[in-house]
């Protein structure tokens, strides 16, 4: 299991562009053996490399229409394999700690 | 108004670095005009743009010890001066149109 | 042809990561249908974009071994279709364009 | 000493953006303490941490004008003090070791 944050920059159009996020999320919530949560950054996914992998090359490709030609897109793989990492776990070891 | 990420790697530590993310909280609750989002795979800050440019250096310096000689930081930074830009604003303008 | 950059990030080793640096190269080398440039941030390649994301995974997962558990792997697409993009196309339409 | 590698992406233009690297350049050469390089993903810059702050906040405001209302900058800070990290050093001890 991995988490990774995907930011999508469409080029040529803006400064508005959550209609191109709302798009994304639409792809991502198909893909039910990925988890997800947006931030006000971009998304967070957690699931398997090769899934999370998958998703973000069919959320690249889908940024693309007749107005957006050029597409940046931003990815952070956070990858742990000597114990389970989760979103909701990363989150709760610092709230944990800094709540004691 | 700016928004911005920020994630710090200290390196020559870890696996777990929740110490470290807890230390810049600490500094971090201190800012008191710079609002801040704990995210798993950073914190998200919202403020003036040099507060948070500011904050972004101590936190940084801060993840030096004696254990630590070298530190990545990455910083994202998203500024619109056209409109008020939040944390709060921005998942809102998207969760509205995904539940539309 | 998209142009994509990438930044391994082993945990728990350093302050000098070169070896891991030198690791992901020679992975890289083999594969002759992406170009690479090296630089003192992270390593660029072009080519076609799902010859970017198998070479992103592969380095991705040759990072891991018996001292690293975790790793943090940064990926920045930069993927334009109305025209062919390259590493050197990039560079000289902004160094053309100081040096008049 | 450290290297940090600024990218910045303004929103609304494109998907030709060199003429805003052409101007952040223009203002990065006026800092002579601050060493620079342009690559095919972004500019890195060599120098004492302040300075490389001072800079990117410049580059960052000076991206804004009547067409560009938002902005978003990414950073990347390298930052090793257990001994003097150079942009030339760090590619040279990979290369190096992938020649030998």
């Amino acid at each position: 299991m991995a988490i990774a944050e995907i930011t999508v920059v469409p080029s040529g159009v803006g400064p508005s562009v959550s209609d191109y996020v709302v798009r994304a999320h639409q792809i991502i919530r198909k893909h039910q053996s990925v988890k997800h949560q947006l931030t006000p950054m971009g998304t967070i996914l957690e699931g398997e490399l090769d899934d999370i992998l998958a998703l973000i090359r069919e959320v690249h490709n889908a940024t693309f229409d007749e107005k957006v030609t050029r597409v940046l897109t931003l990815v952070k793989i956070d990858d742990r394999r000597d114990k389970v990492l989760t979103m909701q776990g990363k989150v709760d070891s610092v709230s944990s700690k800094l709540s004691s």
